[in-house]
Parts: C-alpha cells; sequence; structure tokens
C-alpha cells in the first residue's frame, strides 16, 4: 500500500531562506510542526501520509496570492488544502512543498437570494453554507457525503447522491476566483446564467485538483427548498433486479432527487454501525422533491417499477428525523463498513458508466469480488451510473493490496469498454493516474498537458497529479 | 458597418502550390469560385462578407484531420463552417485561408435511447436530429432559432428559447470528436453522465468557436418527450410589469420549458410577418412541460403570477398547430424585425444578467432606445435575464452605425456593471471582441491567451477572433 512508483523519491530541494521568509510574513499562520506537515500530507486515499515541508493557513485571497509568487518565483509546490477528505491521494505532497490551508477562509461572502446564487470562500463548508442559507428558503444541493470545503467540491468536481437531478459542480459552479501560479487574481465568469463570452475559464478549473490554479472563491448555484419531501426504501431479492429497477426508473424520466443502492453486505454493515434493523438484502433508497401532487406522482411510478421487478417492502419515511436517520446510515456507509473488519485499510472504486450498462457493470464485478481474499462492500449512485466498491484490505498483506489494485483494474478496463469512466466523482489524484490513457488517449492527454504547462510553466501547483509523469 | 479596424488588412499570404494540393486531394469538393467563397464569408452578422481563399467540403474527420495537417505546416488560417447561421462575424476569413464546409457530415452516427444520448456528425442540424430521433420518445431541446448544425452550436456554446429548463450546450454536451490544430484526432470524454477524470476537454472546446480544435462530431444528452404541452400568452401595459412576472416565475422555482418575452415593436412585426393577431403590447409567450397535472400546476402558479402583475388576456394554446404557429413566430421575430425596416441591416446586442437585475437593465436600455434614430425590437429568453435588441439601421449610413454601436457599448457596460456578460448566446465573433478586456479583466484573458497558444501555436484555428488580437 506504497505510494504509486512514479511517486517516489521525487522531493524537490527547498532554497535557502524560503521558510524563513514565509514564516516572517505568516508567523503563528506558518507551520513546520511534523505532526501539522503529516495532518496535511494525508487525505481519505490508502497511501500512507507524504508530508510537505511547511504548512501556511491562508487568511485572504491576497495572501494565496503572495504566497504563490512567492513559491512560483523559487519553483516550489504548492498544495491547496480544504478539510482533507479526498479519497485518492490529492493531496500528497509526493514532491513535498507548502501545503495551503484554506480552512480559515470560512465566511459566506453574498447570498443573492433573489438569483438563487451564493459567493463563498473556498474553506466554506456544505453543510456550513446550508446552515447559514436556511433562512432564504434556498439550499445546495451538492453532497458527497463528506462535510467538503465547497473550494475542494470545486476542485474535485465533487457531486453525490443528489447529483442524478441536480448535476455535479460541473453544472453547479457559477464562477471561481482564482489565484493563478503566477500570483494573479482572476474571476472565471460572472453571475449571469449563461454566456457565450470565451474560453470556458470555470469548467477548465472546475476539476482541475488544484494543478492550474488555487481557487479561494466560489459562486454556486443554489435550489428552492423543495415545498415537499419524501423518502422510501425497497429490498430485492438480487443486485440486479435492484440496478434493473433504477435503469428504468431514470429512463422514465422520472425527477427522483436521490436513488442510491447499496448491496447486502452494506446494508449488513450499516444496520451493525448505524444501529438501524434494514432488511439485508439488496437495497435502493429514494428522495423525491417537488410539490406535494409532484411527489406523490413521482413516487407512485418508482413503486410501480420497483414492485414490477420484483421489489419486496417499500417502506416510506415521511418525517424528516426519519429521513434523516436513513441519510446518515446511508453518508457512513463507508465508516459502516470500514468495521467490517476493524484494523484494515479501505480502497475504493468509483467507476461510472452509462445507465443501459450499469446492472451488467455492477454484476461482472460483484462475481468477480466474490472470488476475492478479502471482504466488499458495494454502493452506488445509481441514478446516475456511478458505484464503488469497497475492498476491506490486512493493513499489512501487500498481496491483497495488490489482489486489490488487480480488481480495480480489471474495473476500470470494464467501465472504459462501456464508454465510462475510471472515476465518477473522486478525482483522479494519484490512484487513478494510471488509468488516464487508456480513457483518454494519448493525444488528449498531451492536450491536458499543454495546458497544464500553459497555466503553471513551473509546475508549482500540486505537482505529479492527474497527468502522468513523461 | 465595415469589419472593426483590428481585422482589417490581415490577409495572410497562401504558400505557392498550397491551394492546388488541395484541389489534388479533394477534386470537386474543392472550390476558389467567388461565389462559393462568397457565400462562405459572411454570416448573419451585420459586417460585409470577407472571403476565404478556398473552400472545402469534409466529408470525414479523417478528411478534416489531412486538412488541419496542411494548413498547419504552411501556417494557412481554417476556419470550420456548419451552416453560416453565426450573428457575430465568427465565419469571417479576417485573415483568409481555407473554410473548411462540414454540412455534408451530416449522419446521425448513434442514438442510445436508453441512454437518453445521440452521436451526431457536426453538419447534423437540430431539426433533422429531432426529425431522425422522434420514433425514440425523445427530443433535444436545444434551440437556438435558426436551424443550426450541432457543430456549430457546440462551438457556439449556443442556447435559445429552452434554456430556462434544459440548459445550454454547455450543460448538453457530454463529448465531442475533434480534431486539433496540427491534425490529431481526440475524444474530449466518453458517455458516462459525469467523470472527475483530469480536465474537462469538453467544456474547453464548447464555445471556443472554432479557435481550439474543430468539432466534426458532437455526443448530446436527449429528454424524453414531455407527456404534456402546454402554451399560453399573456401581454402586459409596461415592459416592467412583464419582466418582473418572469423575475418572480423564476424565483419560485416554476420549471417553465420556455418564457419569452416580445416589446410592442416586436409584436407588431410579428404580427405583420406571420400573420397574426396578437394584442400589440409587450407579451410573455410560456410553454410547460411535465405530466399533465405537473403541466396544469406550473400554469395556475404562472397566471396566478401574471395576474397579480397586471398581465392581460392570459391565452392558452393547447393544440399542437397553435403552439407551433405561436414559436414559429417567435422563431422569425429577427426576420419580422427586418421588415419595419426594408432594405435595413441590423444589429443584434446578447447581453444577459443576473434575473434580478433584468427589469432594470431591460427598462434602461429601452429608455435609451426611445432616442435613437433607428427603430428597434427587444426579444429575450428573459428566463435566463437574457435578451436582444435588434437595431434596424439604414445600410448606407456610418452615423445610424455608429449611433447603435454607441448604445451596444452602453448596454454591454450595464450588463458587466450587474455582474452579466457581454453575450448570453450568440458567442463572440468580431462583435464582441472589444467587450472581452472589460468583461474579463487583463489577466483572465491572458489565460485565455495561453490556452489558444497552447491548442494552436501556429494561429491557424479561426484566427482574429475571441482573443483580442496585442
Amino acid at each position: 500500500m506504497n505510494a504509486p512508483a512514479f511517486a517516489q523519491n521525487l522531493r524537490r530541494a527547498i532554497p535557502a531562506g524560503f521558510l524563513d521568509t514565509l514564516k516572517m510574513r505568516f508567523g503563528s499562520r506558518f507551520s513546520t510542526a511534523h505532526a501539522v506537515c503529516e495532518h496535511h500530507g494525508r487525505d481519505e486515499s490508502p497511501y500512507p501520509p507524504m508530508l510537505p515541508d511547511a504548512v501556511v493557513f491562508a487568511l485572504t485571497t491576497e495572501e494565496v496570492a503572495w504566497v504563490a509568487r512567492h513559491c512560483n518565483q523559487h519553483k516550489v509546490p504548492l498544495i491547496p488544502y480544504g478539510v482533507g477528505s479526498s479519497l485518492e491521494g490529492h493531496l500528497l505532497a509526493i514532491q513535498g512543498g507548502i501545503s495551503l490551508d484554506l480552512s480559515g477562509m470560512n465566511k459566506v461572502v453574498a447570498v443573492h437570494a433573489e438569483d438563487f446564487t451564493a459567493t463563498v470562500q473556498a474553506g466554506v463548508t456544505r453543510k456550513q453554507l446550508n446552515d447559514e442559507i436556511r433562512d432564504t428558503g434556498l439550499f445546495f444541493p451538492i453532497d458527497p457525503g463528506a462535510d467538503a470545503s465547497l473550494g475542494g467540491m470545486a476542485a474535485t468536481r465533487a457531486s453525490g447522491t443528489n447529483a442524478v437531478r441536480y448535476g455535479t459542480m460541473r453544472e453547479n459552479v457559477m464562477s471561481l476566483k482564482v489565484v493563478t501560479a503566477d500570483g494573479r487574481i482572476i474571476e472565471t465568469a460572472n453571475r449571469a446564467r449563461k454566456s457565450s463570452a470565451g474560453y470556458d475559464l470555470t469548467r477548465i478549473f472546475v476539476g482541475s485538483e488544484g494543478t492550474l490554479g488555487i481557487i479561494t472563491e466560489v459562486t454556486i448555484r443554489l435550489y428552492p427548498q423543495p415545498e415537499a419531501i419524501s423518502a422510501a426504501i425497497c429490498n430485492f431479492s438480487t443486485l440486479d433486479t435492484a440496478v434493473q429497477s433504477v435503469i428504468e426508473i431514470i429512463q422514465m424520466g422520472v425527477p427522483v432527487a436521490r436513488v442510491e443502492f447499496m448491496d447486502t453486505a452494506a446494508v449488513k454493515a450499516t444496520n451493525a454501525y448505524s444501529k438501524l434493523d434494514l432488511k439485508e438484502s439488496p437495497l435502493l433508497l429514494f428522495e423525491f422533491h417537488g410539490s406535494p401532487a409532484g411527489v406523490k406522482e413521482q413516487a407512485e411510478i418508482v413503486q410501480g417499477i420497483t414492485h414490477d421487478n420484483g421489489g419486496m417492502d417499500f417502506q416510506w419515511a415521511e418525517q424528516p428525523e426519519d429521513r434523516s436517520r436513513l441519510w446518515t446510515a446511508r453518508h457512513n456507509a463507508y465508516f459502516a463498513g470500514l468495521q467490517l473488519r476493524p484494523g484494515c485499510r479501505a480502497s475504493t472504486t468509483d467507476v461510472c458508466v452509462p445507465i443501459s450498462r450499469l446492472a451488467e457493470c455492477v454484476s461482472e464485478t460483484a462475481a468477480e469480488l466474490d472470488q476475492a481474499s478479502f471482504p466488499y462492500t458495494i454502493v452506488g449512485h445509481v441514478g446516475d451510473g456511478n458505484f464503488h466498491v469497497l475492498m476491506l484490505l490486512d493493513s499489512d498483506s501487500p498481496q491483497e493490496w495488490e489482489e486489490s489494485e488487480q480488481l480495480n483494474h480489471r474495473l476500470v478496463q470494464r467501465a472504459i469498454d462501456m464508454d465510462g469512466t475510471c472515476t465518477g466523482e473522486h478525482g483522479v489524484g494519484l490512484h487513478k493516474m494510471e488509468f488516464m490513457t487508456a480513457e483518454h488517449g494519448r493525444d488528449a492527454l498531451d492536450l491536458m498537458a499543454s495546458l497544464k504547462k500553459a497555466f503553471d510553466p513551473n509546475d508549482i501547483l500540486n505537482p505529479g497529479k492527474i497527468i502522468p509523469l513523461a
């Protein structure tokens, strides 16, 4: 479970006096303490920490620009840090350098309720935002599970349980304030709902994982809190029939807000971890948003489709506290899974395929995993064709790590062969880099590399991520 | 009404033998005939034609790649051409070179009805696509009025009347096949509904107006044909109350499919041109999509809001032929407007502002235009905050042209001051280039220029557009 070979022995030398200058500028908001560096050199990926040389806690865009200029001048790596919830090694300082902690930039800058937009500093988390805007009657739907920062979510092109209805960060970021590699401050767009005025800088930075610029403010779209919400669960005797139901629901055009899948192992783990008594078989969790009549209409169609596919025990969770308990349990499926094998280290997959291929992709994957020497769970944002395998590995077993990597390789190849992607929402980081050529082809990757070179000629911004090194 | 000064006297020399090589390769699908070059050196902009040196009619992506390699090697401009319906001078060969006509690439390559996607060659037009997929129960909603090619719509980041509900080309292009400046062929993405696998090449090419690569295939999202559709019109005594109604409808979160505004002059022109008898006062046109119950619910809310704002004569158009007549008339508003001043040349504006500023922006603009020495109409995709002024100018009057340019300048500045954009959907072409610095700032524009340089180092792809020349 070491870092990939290409990420080893790459640390850059820090020029003499470089850190002293940062120390003078930032005082107590600068640290080289081991504990601080270790905290900033890890994420939720299966890799061990790789530490930055120092951490700077920035409070303003101008401070970020100052640090970028300083790093760029001396060719020192600079890695933006939100809350550390990334899953693929995005934050690991494989070349050393400075971790730039933006969690102190946590102000909601503006809420334009009449336009359904808000502008927040990069360190604002999604829960904080929704708490602060609750009185407006609006909410921000993108929900990757973790209480991630909006800056990090934009940088990772995150999505999660609500994406089937509301889209991902790609669709919901309207504009960004970005610090470039050489320390200039730009706004990528304005608050017009649409624009054809030149290249789409916003979408260039969304999903760029800190490699093209440092996001310091995010303007996002908000949505009216639904007049009515209801949730439901439905069990199935097989994985196939559960997934088939989802395909039919999406193909009917039902604007379901959430439709999540959990396999039997994930349900068992969740029952144990969240003290629930869900029936332990493949499960779908639904949420419907709309007018009372609209929600009723959606739910009836869904109930019909699941019934026709052998769904059992369609149960409603109409009270907010019941819904909340259910979704909290779903969000904790990752941690619940970890408890299936105490002390284990987890590796997660993240493929996404066209919905027509989803049942086939999940089934073939489960059949292979049933032969594995470690336990696993499958959960998924199946309305988007996106699912995760959580593989629970013995931390001390290189064999299990190797086996899990091979299974993931085959899964990714399966997804690519089905016209899908190696990562639906986690991002590339380190762990998905090896699939970039297979997914995009050499020529498309060359274009990406030329973009990186144009925006960051000294390769200081989160270096060694996304694009495989030559 | 000449081309902007920066676009004059820029023609590049064509190397000896260059055209002969194209002629040998393409035979009768190569032309230097004046009529053919003139047809390909103009669009619907107010500028006179600027002719390419030759036109090539390509039939395959490989042919496009061959032409790109040939042009790149000899640094000859290459301008992709769809149907010629752009409005801002996108297609004008200000530096001469080759116009690459893709209208013969008009095959629907694949329809994946179960995934709600289709892949089409760049020359397929939106009406052709909708005709060919009608039996699937799906449709492609983006409707800019003109029967544009899908390649051109992607290149312009087009939208139109349905964008308030279904989004623009930005949201609805899933993947592109693109020929790079040096003649390589790439796919920008796959058919997964979402992906976090690296830089968003798709969104880089959407809206790039042929300056970064040549789009030869487009994979787009399709939508279920609505179970129920109804349309309605409503008159107002003032522009303000009409626009205020739209703001309230959007703020209520009503998922209206279309909401279009026409001022009194536009209604009069439309009555004359399309032989209708609409009441001649500010008008809103609505369309609702959904289940029968959903459509009814939306319409009731909208009827209530318009009534509260003094809307009069709310009238339904429930029959398909009535709806069709209404929307055809709306789409012909441009041509209807031209007839208000026979023989005139039109100049159109295209600002888009946050919806909260829309009424103010439209009112201030109308007040200024009322003092102008030429007639005008205002129509708009007001649900998005986007509206167009059609200024009807004496073709022989430099004064009127100058006056219209000044009015547009003030309008754009007003929109930018309201956190809006100089172009909601037309694109930059030549006519909006002068606003790019004011809208984006010098540093953001520098980033765009570095992207252009990275993707097209010899500046052969539609050169001199979007980014102001240094």
